[in-house]
């Protein structure tokens, strides 16, 4: 049988499944990454486990996002990460060393190999032929502990690139093409696949600007084959003996198909709020530009830098525009000073920040009020640039430098000639020593200052449950809701107990005081819970304060699974109308055992009511609930054998 | 008459006054200066001065402070800054641009020119010879509107250096002895004058070094002659037209001497919590130091940060220390970068931070929980970091790169043959045209963010005043206790009506809410009220709220003129133990008629009580609060002529 490149990685790595489309499959998983804003949850979820040494080929701690260090919380978790790392036998990246998913490409991604990394950006590394997804910490956690990572198999869609980049057109403006194309839930539970002979035409950063941001469609992962010029890549970056040539069968099937003209592609720029609003620049030609951001995981490469470099050289920032460049890696960094693009980026009057995630998650470097702001990132939520009512495009680096001199969007066809796109040089300074490998690491002792909290003990579920109605929020209720992001609060994701205090804290400042009076409780919603970012702490703040069953019209997906993993049952309404019949404060009672995986039962409220209230939990579901979650799943397991 | 050097600047700049150490003197000023944390608000007040041009020969507009822009408040408010230079004839100097100070030294100061700055750090000019003072925003508003510049004639102080450095001390480790021999206390009243041979064995930057930390001695300012190394200076910078040789008569008079030699001078560091705790490095030889930084407007020129490179090369900083580096401005920047030094910081694992004050500030790069932290900047205080309990040690370049390779303080016996003390190279990159020069401005519209508010207008004292007392606040409170400083409250700068909500909040988290019941009232206090910073926000927050009298048994100097600025009536008790016959919330009541400068008048309380009360206002102070604060004085003379 002819398998595609998804489908051959996949087997290769299949500990139970098929390779049928939507059923439930397990894999080995070789490489994990994590980033330091879900990293110490993701290991103090490792550490529950209580092993004495990851089971990956290579698993690595990046610190890249809370490098602002407004207070001790943030080096406080930096100091528990470098300690955990160097403890269990994780490679340590020190906050300032790069963007996670820059570093990861230049220094570790693997053709062939699986990665799960507890960031969505993680299928950055499919630009060399890795099969690379965002995950959940705990999953990464269980990945660590030689765990499979239990997804669906996906549908695979051949996306065929033909011709090549014409004028000003970048590997930002392809995403961004196919992102208005297929909008942000294009992708969902499918891997796209990149092929056809305009990927020739696609440097690694290039291909690894486009599967980056594929996590914009909602896509399990994007994917481009190792061929010779990813050979080449590993060549430079001087790991030659990584790479591995991998590509599709000859004939191989796909689920879906695209094709893609690449001379026809324009510069874009994607609207607010939303990365798949995109329109051509010459559409928004003379809307003018507060402020302007280069970098993050999706354009901080070298080529990225280099070409704003040229554009900027012998030019001046507008004078109402503010410039902001924050090289992905110090590698970067290091080749734009080599080579004096630096100076040209200073002169030009562009500022330049530590080489971190930065302004992308709002950590810093937010537009002024109602600006406007053009960013070479790939999201444009609404608040996410820390002023609730900026303006935010995503475009590309090229774009990026000419609104930063015009002070607003001008027509491509003001640009002049086109530069050539740049290319790596044969050879790159290496920086593989700034990274801290771990040695024996059995006598170090793990780091703890008072804002890492253990990981709360959660008991299995009780036979009966009785519990208060906690709060009913309606419907599109997202984990933002839930609980909000922002620098105080993401500063506690290593703190259950600090961190449960803001749980709906946006939507009912009064909540955590009612159920923490009443000890457990129970989460009534409508529609479409639990949308938004994957945050497990939306999650585990809940289960932390006493709730034991969220019972809602329906979930959103990625929810549902966080409520399984911490112990919370996550159940629907057979009628949705009942809805209506439950209020706040009411008690909810609950035989447990009367649970059937895929079933309905019944529960009763104090008013007299009963009410027919349905699951689909898988019969492993319903275990690791009943366990109290699956870190407890785990460790039950793990006794018995 | 034979006359120092400070002497005869303050006499070419004389406007009404003599040279009687102790007498008030009124100065004309050439130079202003504002930083953005304290500039807000000088140009708010400049603004209700209504005047269409400054009358400076010089006045700049620094973005420096609060550059990481958590938000929409701080861009706005450098958006305001840039378009009020615009308007009024003020250069401006973007965010990222470099540090105020730095940069006043490389581009604008001048030998012989009286310079005010609204940060406490201006003094640094004093390097070439121009006298810099630290003052408050309103001053720096008054002197661009031609105002003279108030203060008491200071005291001169000869230090009489000899001698050269020797082995590893540096200009840091000079002022850091000054300050063990002197106390913080040591300068107040009093402009310390360096000359003698050993002047001749210090570089510009080395000599801005130990005018800028004369701040922590409380000097009025330091300054050393302009002579043939200033001239070589300001050929360096490309200026030499703004250079003019200066330096006291032969046999000139000074009010007190201290003599150093420099080859006696060994590397120290200042304990916490205070800069004057010095002790000689191998006194604390072999203390773990978790945090290096490098950088702010004490120890960030190129000279400091080339030889902090050239200690790092080849070397690698400890796996337990952090290391972060901010250069003092672009044309540092990109010298290190020119010269590869930035690789070989980059190489040694220091994180690169934007060039502006950052860490020094409290704005980012806080450390670990209790952790130590070795930095080259001039204040230790307790919190400053951003970490309350966070051991901070003041160091010298030499010193902070030794700790970071070593990870912990080392005796400077073990580092080996010092390395010759860098030198500016004959030519450097000019950074002049990233500031803004004004144009005409008479078209540029303001720009207001919803944080930029309005200074609000302050009515004339009444002749009758019947005020509840608002709070009564015991000994030595501090104008951290009035306004606590931080991230979040300096955002507020611009904004009085919000800032004012902080007021008193960590003393009396419910002062607020009852002053602004009452509408007015009066703060009664111990002894030293308003010590610490010189912030005017601890005046005008209260005079918003309604504060008319501050009634205590002693004042700090600083904070006493700023009530009289703002319109309050600062009032002593002629006897301390009528402290206790006031209690809270009752009514004082006063004839503000019966006033009389430097008199004795009486107040009766609710209570029954009649109490005899001090002031020490000069008639012209009196004039200030009757018209209900100085820009209502100004404006009012104005209006007259």
């Amino acid at each position: 049988m002819s398998l595609n490149l998804t489908q051959k990685i996949i087997k290769e790595h299949l500990i139970y499944g098929d390779l049928t489309p939507g059923g439930e499959i397990g894999l080995r998983i070789d490489q994990t990454l994590t980033q330091d804003a879900t990293g110490t949850m993701a290991y103090l979820q490792w550490e529950a486990m209580g092993l004495p040494r990851v089971k990956t080929d290579l698993s690595v701690s990046y610190v890249d996002h809370n490098t602002l260090q407004m207070g001790f919380k943030n080096p406080d978790d930096h100091k528990y990460l470098r300690s955990v790392a160097a403890r269990y036998g994780i490679v340590f990246s020190p906050a300032g060393t790069g963007i996670c998913h820059q570093l990861h490409l230049e220094n570790f991604a693997v053709p062939g190999a699986t990665l799960i990394g507890s960031d969505s950006h993680t299928p950055t590394a499919g630009g060399v032929g890795s099969l690379a997804m965002g995950a959940g910490g705990l999953s990464v956690a269980l990945a660590m502990a030689g765990e499979p990572y239990v997804i669906n198999m996906p549908r695979v869609v051949r996306v065929y690139l033909e011709g090549s980049l014409k004028g000003h057109a970048g590997a930002k403006d392809i995403i961004l093409f196919i992102l208005s194309q297929l909008t942000v839930k294009g992708g969902t539970g499918k891997v796209m696949e990149y092929c056809g002979p305009g990927i020739e035409d696609l440097s690694i950063p290039e291909r690894a600007t486009i599967t980056n941001m594929g996590a914009e469609l909602g896509a399990t992962t994007s994917i481009f084959p190792a061929d010779e010029l990813t050979r080449q890549f590993f060549k430079t970056m001087d790991r030659e003996s990584d790479f591995r040539a991998l590509n599709a069968d000859p004939g191989a099937d796909y689920d879906e198909e695209i094709k893609i003209d690449l001379s026809k592609i324009q510069p874009m720029a994607a609207r607010p709020h939303m990365p798949d609003l995109s329109v051509n620049i010459s559409e928004i030609a003379g809307l003018k530009v507060d402020q302007v951001a280069i970098g993050s995981c999706t354009n901080s490469s070298y080529s990225d830098l280099k070409i704003s470099a040229l554009i900027l050289k012998n030019k001046k920032v507008h004078s109402d525009t503010d410039l902001m460049i924050s090289p992905g890696s110090k590698q970067v960094l290091k080749m734009l000073s080599r080579e004096s693009l630096l100076s040209d980026m200073l002169d030009s009057g562009a500022r330049l920040l530590e080489c971190s995630c930065g302004p992308c998650i709002g950590m810093g470097g937010s537009p002024i009020s109602n600006g406007v702001s053009a960013r070479t990132f790939n999201r444009n939520f609404e608040g996410r640039s820390g002023t609730q009512d900026a303006q935010v495009y995503l475009v590309s680096p090229v774009t990026a430098a000419h609104c930063a001199v015009d002070g607003c969007f001008t027509s491509p066809d003001t640009w002049g000639d086109p530069l050539p796109r740049p290319q790596l040089p044969d050879k790159v300074p290496s920086i593989r020593d700034l990274f801290v490998f771990p040695g024996d690491g059995t006598d170090v002792e793990i780091y703890r200052g008072p804002n890492i909290v253990p990981l709360p003990e959660f008991d299995p579920l009780p036979q009966r449950l009785e519990l208060p109605v906690a709060i009913k929020c309606g419907d599109n209720i997202s984990t933002d809701h839930i609980l909000p992001g922002g620098a105080e609060v993401t500063a506690l994701r290593s703190n259950i107990p600090a961190i449960s205090e803001y749980i709906f804290s946006r939507v009912d400042p009064d909540f955590t005081r009612r159920i923490k009076n009443a000890g457990q409780g129970i989460i009534l919603g409508g529609d479409n819970y639990g949308q938004g970012s994957s945050r497990e702490h939306a999650a585990l703040g809940p289960r932390f304060l006493g709730v034991r069953i969220v019972l809602v019209k329906s979930f959103a997906r990625i929810h549902r699974a966080n409520l399984v993993n911490f112990g919370i049952l996550p159940l629907t309404l057979a009628k949705p109308q009942d809805y209506d019949l439950i209020e706040k404060d009411e008690i909810i009672s609950l035989d447990t055992e009367t649970l059937v995986p895929g079933q309905q039962t019944t529960i009763s409220t104090s008013s007299g009511n009963t009410i027919e209230v349905k699951n689909d939990l898988t019969a492993g579901e319903l275990d690791i609930i009943r366990a109290g979650g699956l870190l407890n799943f785990v460790k039950n397991k793990a006794e018995k054998n």
